[in-house]
C-alpha cells in the first residue's frame, strides 16, 4: 500500500493513524479496516503468501533437485514477485526505524525458514540437512535483498540473491 | 540455574513462580530476585556474556583468518562454555513449549549475528560478506546445538558445529 508507505517514510510509522492512511488512500477508515486489522499490517500484508509461495515452490520442484538449489530457487521465485525496489526500500526503512517492527519481521522470516524446512522434510531431506538447508536459504534471501535495496546493486533481486549464494559458497569452501 | 529449569521441566515454565524457584533451591526469594529481574531471565541468563564472548574472540583472532573461520571458531568457543548437556536440553524443551520464550532466543540470536558481523567490519570484513558470515555462523551454531542435544550425538557440541559447517559446504558446494 503505496500511500501508507509514503507517510510512513514522512512523518515515521508511530506518527501515523490509520485516518491518515486512509486518508491519503482517498478511501474510508472502514474500507482500510475491510482489508487490515491494523497499521502493522501494512508492512506485513502478504507475509501468508509469501509463504504459501515458498512450500508450493519446494514441492513442485523436480525430485532430482538437490536441497540447496531447491531453495535457493523457491526464494528467487519470491524475488521475482518483490519487483518493486523503491517500495521495498521505503519499507525496509520505516521497519529498520522500529524495534517492535523490527522483531515481527524477524519472526516473519523464521517461521518461513521453518516452514521450508518442512518442506524438505516431506521431500525426503534428512535432518539436519533440512533445517540447515532452509535457514541458509533465508539467510542468502535476506543478504540478497539487503544488497538489492542498497546503491549500484544489480536491478534483479533474483541476481542478487545468486551473488549472494555464490559469496556463501566461497565463504564456506574457505573455512 | 538447575532448580529453576527442573520445575520448569516438572509442572511447566507457566505454573512456576519465583517463590518455588527459590524454595527449591534453598534460598529466600529476596535473594532470587537479586539476581534475576524474573523468572523468564534465569532462561536467557549469561546471554551478554555470550555476546561479549563471541566479540572478544573474532577481535582477538589472527588477521589473516578467514570470515567463516573466524566466526566458527568463536562459536566452537562459545560451545566449550556450554559444557552441561542435560541442563541444555531441559532449558531447549521449556522454551520450545513457549512461544513467548522462542521468540525471546531468537532475538537473542539476531542480536548475536549482528554483534557477529560488527566485529567482522571492524577487521575489515567489507559488507555483505560480514552480514553473511555471522549469518550463517550463527546458523551453523543452532544446528549444531540441536545436534548435540539429540540422541546419539557427538559428546562435545564444537564437533556438532563443524559437521554442521561441513554439511553446509556440502550443501552449498552442490547448489
Amino acid at each position: 500500500m503505496k500511500s501508507a508507505m509514503e507517510l510512513y517514510a514522512e512523518q515515521g510509522f508511530e506518527q501515523t493513524t490509520a485516518s491518515d492512511i486512509a486518508e491519503r488512500a482517498g478511501v474510508t477508515e472502514r474500507t482500510f479496516f475491510r482489508y487490515f486489522a491494523d497499521k502493522r499490517e501494512v508492512l506485513f500484508f502478504g507475509a501468508g503468501d509469501l509463504q504459501d509461495f515458498v512450500l508450493a515452490a519446494i514441492a513442485a520442484s523436480p525430485a532430482t533437485m538437490k536441497p540447496m538449489e531447491t531453495v535457493s530457487a523457491a526464494m528467487e521465485g519470491v524475488a521475482d514477485l518483490l519487483a518493486d525496489r523503491e517500495f521495498s526500500r521505503r519499507r525496509a526503512a520505516v521497519i529498520a526505524a522500529n524495534p517492535g517492527l523490527q522483531e515481527r519481521e524477524l519472526l516473519k522470516m523464521a517461521t518461513l525458514a521453518g516452514a521450508a524446512a518442512e518442506a524438505l522434510r516431506e521431500r525426503g531431506v534428512p535432518d539436519p540437512v533440512a533445517g540447515l538447508a532452509a535457514e541458509t536459504g533465508v539467510t542468502v534471501f535476506r543478504i540478497g535483498f539487503e544488497t538489492w535495496i542498497g546503491e549500484g546493486a544489480p536491478e534483479s533481486f533474483a541476481e542478487c540473491i545468486r551473488e549472494a549464494l555464490d559469496q556463501l559458497r566461497s565463504l564456506t569452501a574457505g573455512a
